[in-house]
């Protein structure tokens, strides 16, 4: 018996990244699709190598009241437009809300699927956590929780392909030739990602992380983020590996590597790597996380959450192997 | 019941992507993996989003007398050195090479898969087409088929990505700071892949090859290769487009699209998109097709060749949507 | 004594890389800086990289009556909009259109600079040639002039990096996840630049352009552009490269190479490397152009013209070595 | 009457960018170049776009007993090379060594050439800051001597373009495919610019740099190099911009930039741009610095400490401005 699932905003990558994910699912399947800029067109017409069975679905102009029934509602929103569009969406329907509007919001589970993944089966609201969070925290959960770092003194330099900025068009920051062969720091000391990631540290650490800094780059590739987070702690480079290994044993998602991980070995999937370096001497930790950020940091992390609420098996529809090269 | 496949040459991009073809695969399960640089390694530490069921596999020194039971053996080794290393294995095994060495050798099926899968069926042995054929001929069968362009006046301008020069390291000229930003058309006039794009098209068309061009560019990409071909012919675009569509009516893994196909919307698939411009007035036909040089160009072909002739469903494995962006 | 010059449009990438060669340049002086995005900002703001000497320029908006005196105007504007905007600015200032509403109109001169600059010289209204014109043409030039090849039978492939499209920001497609990894034909039987190379073509070699074919292609980088052009004539390679080497001896910016000419080869300069490669027995000859789309294809030769319509060393300001890597 | 000057190592990356800045300046004029790779070649066939009086120089095999008669020689040798290279080279000929091998060595100056050009000045033998270090203490040096941050805790974030990786071909890892869509931390802890770092660092402030953290980064570029610094100190944005206004006055080759500054604003030149986002509350100053690694950090910086060491103009040569895009 198949899931009923509908996606909003699946114009965008994020969206598009789950219509991807949905069509290949064992369980789901797709029956809702919405959008702005592309309302009316067939999935086709957007999505080229669309399956057959896709291919002629109309993309609908957003509208809850017209919503056919559905199961799991998938909403990819620019952050500030989905707490409105969804406040109409019928209790019976359960939602994955990959845009920032309800992240540690009351009634919302935040959906760190690899981290606490208890909190998240049953619900009936998950809120995706960011594309930075979903890297920086699924590195830091095991030192944290071990108490092998402290919460307050957190710096964390982080890398993202340009997808992560959505898509082009809007801005001219983003044309290729503006983007190509440009390496671009922003958002110094004010991104909309400090407070969620500041309020899943002190979860899990039970201290403050009133010191917190956090830098995002933009980096000339599509997709692809890396979370480099400097840290204060008396433990070495192993205590670290063990404490991950420990943290995340049986977990279908997260490697833990002996090297420092590389973007593109997570590319296309829902993996997360990270791996350590520690220098007791100098009261320093290196933690690094690696993932695909319209991967693990969006769609493929949405999907596990719809997986986990659902009650499927965490994996369904996410085992695809990473593309390499 | 599921059949026992050997990959040789997996360290390199060809047999590194029907290594994730063959991990999504639910009939085929990997037993064997060889190559050269990377023997005595595990999977894992060659490719770090692997499967935890395929992680501790070891590649092993290719040795054709230390074979375990196989039933299919994908062979992705350098042309020139598959011919000899394939002769002494049982004829047992059925073989996909995917390769340059065996294709139009007697014995040997042309695994030109979505245009003549009746020639493979059954075979046990089967050379897949190079990257620029699989491209090309996909576009021209219908026409050649329909007698809609003269066999004997073809300009094939390609255009790869650069994973299609196999891996770095060999070659300064494969090196990132070399190859970005920069465009290079190489093996003008004499390129290793025209005689078996001739030996096709006259098959295909009854007729002569003699004028047949074809000039190959690098192109700064990683993936996707586009053939623009360039024929002579009273035809209009639409009876182009309508003798492509009845050619491939059923087919699963060729698109006949209205616009000149992307080279992305294959990304990380089996597809290929084809499309044509026509003037009557200029005798002119220009035919375009687009593909994932790995996938339809190389392992995305070689899985549907080996589907063929295992009698599995031809889109066995093979069923992902591509990525996109 | 030095002469004065303007630029409109320096927001773009033509009218910006006009505005860095005027930079460097030993007579010109950068009086005057117009454009419609930037109007209101100072140079630095809008080029964090410009001279101390130009930082505090205003960018004006655009309006003819309140230019200051002026020698020379750089117009690189839309096509379509400069025409207007051109003809109220008094005779006494010399125009080099960079964009395309001029090119083969009464009055102003087609300033493709290497192939006939006597008829440049002494002009003051100089029509720049579009930037596949400027590949295609100086590559056959040669071959047309000294009528190796029939002009009436030419198949122009070409391939133009990103910034060819103008500065992102107006159009998705051109996004920087939209572009990377991908390969797009566009504008196929119906490009803008058709006519100009017609045009041409017919007055280098005294008979029909009539079955001219130009495929334009967008390549994911940002700067350079090959034209790989497909001829009937029965010449061999030698004869070709000599001609070539005949027709442009002494000329400063041409360079006749032996193997297939590489985009990077130009990058940053103004630089055209052309090309060929001819199989008598096939009736064949390729012609290869390579330049850098916004050198030679636009601002390179917008100086170049510039220089040779006020009687200057035809190098002034381009004597700048490519950029490698 | 003009400067002889010779080049070692031309084939490699700051080899090469060496070359383009030579035969631009005024001053300079080569008369002596050597490599391994590419000995017994021309300048031509190894730089095809090298102007006409370069051209048919041919390549030496290095030996010190055959130099010709020099005033300046630039070495760009691996790390470990240049050392017994150099020692042979007689007193007389003045030396930039590009390489790592005379950083902080006795009889050898620091060429931090925007910092400290009167420790330059005068001098026979000059070591070239590393490209990570250049940027880095460029940005750190005015904050340094004003003594607004703690020198023994400072964290630096760094993310280099793949030339800085040198020439590909050695190693798969700077293949085109490997490299492309792929970010990749290394050398942590322990990379082999941290001495140099360190030393000037303590020179600068007269305090321990013992806390020194340095993790570089590969970015699928091929030229730009961006630092990002974590230091501790209680001062505003505000103080650090103008302790570095105040620092690089008439220092012609440092911008001070209020916005966070992009590696492609430097792109092609002898350009450092410097920023800083301080928050008093939370002890925090994030200093950057964006250089493009072959300029600023290799060969530009190169050719600014020639100029001090021959006595003429800082800026000779070094005037070309940024390419954009």
């Amino acid at each position: 018996m198949s899931i009923r699932v509908g996606i909003i905003g699946i114009s965008g990558f994020g969206g598009g990244e789950t219509m991807r994910l949905i069509a290949g699912h064992p369980s789901f399947e797709l029956v809702y699709a919405a959008g702005e800029g592309s309302a009316g067109r067939r999935l086709v017409d957007r999505f080229p190598g669309v399956p057959a069975k896709l291919a002629d679905m109309v993309i609908e102009k957003w509208d809850p009241a017209t919503l056919p029934k559905l199961d799991v509602l998938f909403a990819s929103l620019p952050t500030g437009t989905s707490a409105e569009a969804l406040a109409r969406v019928s209790k019976d329907v359960k939602i994955v809300d990959i845009g920032g509007d309800h992240r540690y919001v009351e009634g919302w589970a935040y959906g760190l699927a690899d981290v606490w993944p208890d909190r998240i089966e049953g619900r009936s609201r998950v809120a995706n956590p960011g594309c930075f969070p979903a890297a920086t925290l699924t590195a830091l959960a095991p030192l944290l929780a071990d108490r092998l770092i402290e919460p307050g003194n957190i710096v964390i330099d982080a890398k993202t392909g340009i997808s992560g900025a959505g898509r082009g068009g809007a801005d001219s920051r983003f044309g290729y030739a503006e983007s190509n062969e440009n390496l671009v720091p922003y958002g110094l000391l004010k991104h909309v990602h400090m407070p969620e990631m500041a309020r899943t540290i002190e979860q899990l650490s039970g201290g403050s992380a009133a010191g917190l800094v956090f830098t995002p780059h933009l980096v000339p590739m599509t997709r692809g983020l890396l979370a480099t987070i400097y840290c204060r702690g008396r433990v070495t480079t192993a205590e670290c590996l063990d404490a991950a290994r420990r943290f995340y044993a049986g977990r279908a998602f997260v490697r833990v590597t002996d090297t420092p991980p590389q973007t593109k070995w997570a590319s296309g999937s829902n993996l997360a790597f990270v791996s350590y370096a520690a220098d007791p001497e100098r009261d320093l930790v290196i933690a690094m996380g690696a993932v695909d950020n319209l991967g693990k940091g969006a769609a493929g992390q949405a999907v596990q959450n719809a997986n986990l609420i659902c009650g499927l098996p965490e994996t369904a529809g996410l085992e695809g192997v990473p593309v390499w090269p």
